[in-house]
């Protein structure tokens, strides 16, 4: 198990994809931090249609912050970003860097984690040294129009059991469905829409932690 | 000077951009083997359309083999990229990575190369530890339709006279037009559709390349 000293602290419970196209024309930052205080845990920035130079600048911006705050802040696809802003870590997708090549150039100190959508991929995920793996789309969901087909939560539950390392439940999540994938192992919930394009980013954020919470507290209890 | 260690022995005559959109279908790796025969001297892959994954993908294949010629092989923009395959070096546009940046990241023993549109952008480059610059557009080009009014040969010579690092002409260069170019102070000239477009690769190199020996041979005389 390479590479995953510095996960033992992360809380995965509320990891919010920071996308502009969703923040009905709000800064990333605005939403970030009206997230945090709300309850998300992880931070991740995902904006696929900024240059180079314009995602390191607003990575830059996050990234100062969320250090202040805490929060753990992670780049989605971008190596060379991650080590422009020194972020926390990488998230990488089918269509990203692969997970040994990007694992040489970040090095054994900053979290990468890996889409899995296949029992398969997710033990080759964390064979090849993965911190945790984002699983999905577990619903249907309007954020990605390159999902696929929901796994949905048994589904979800087969690929988390499938590995040791943190299972990331992604895709479709609401306050109305978060729990039951809680209640299946989930080690946290991605959300992008359900937060980021909420009248009320704090609240939204608020009640999906309290979900969140409870559910686990549930699972717990139930153990 | 700063990072400039790697660049003394690099011929920058003939700068050719691999773009696969002017390729007429053909793979981009045939496009560049037969343009090294015919007399390019530097490779870039420039593929904005591709995902990180064919990106790496593409850029391994004509790695090897640039490698095994003896060429120097460019990333555009993508850091990552370069690490990733283990290139000779980037090239940094405005949309890009700031040289600095980009430079902690490569380290010194990696080519940065930056565009430049004015003396003062070029001062900037050198003092910035750049390489090499790419100057232009010297001439109205088809293949980038941001580059801006060009700046002639004139334009071009008082740009690279303002600096000691090479100076790469690009924009609208042909057989017809490279000649002056060379003669006003060019380490070499880039080009994309001229040599990828064309219908006889290797003859089109051969033939610009022949035209910037030529120039440089009277530029060489006549001092």
């Amino acid at each position: 198990m390479a590479g995953r000293t510095t996960t033992l602290s992360i809380n995965y419970s509320l990891y919010l994809i920071l996308d502009s196209r969703f923040a009905r024309g709000r800064a990333l930052l605005d939403v970030a931090q009206a997230a945090v205080r709300g309850g998300v845990t992880v931070l991740q920035i995902r904006e696929k249609h900024l240059t180079t130079r314009e995602l390191v600048r607003a990575a830059l911006e996050l990234r100062a912050w969320a250090r202040e705050a805490g929060v753990p802040f992670i780049i989605n696809d971008r190596v060379d970003v991650a080590l422009a802003v020194d972020a926390d870590g990488v998230h990488l997708g089918p269509d990203d860097m692969a997970l040994e090549t990007a694992r040489r150039i970040l090095g054994h100190t900053r979290i990468i984690g890996v889409s899995a959508g296949t029992q398969d991929e997710a033990r080759e995920a964390a064979r090849g040294g993965a911190d945790y793996i984002g699983v999905g789309a577990v619903y249907n969901t309007a954020s990605k129009s390159d999902a696929g087909a929901p796994i949905g939560v048994d589904g979800f539950a087969a690929i988390a059991r499938s590995v040791r390392i943190p299972a990331v439940a992604i895709g479709g999540l609401s306050v109305d469905n978060v729990a039951p994938v809680i209640m299946a192992g989930a080690a946290g919930v991605a959300v992008i829409s359900a937060i980021v394009g909420a009248m009320d980013v704090e609240r939204a954020a608020n009640e999906m932690r309290s979900r969140i919470d409870a559910a686990r507290h549930v699972a717990t209890g139930s153990r």
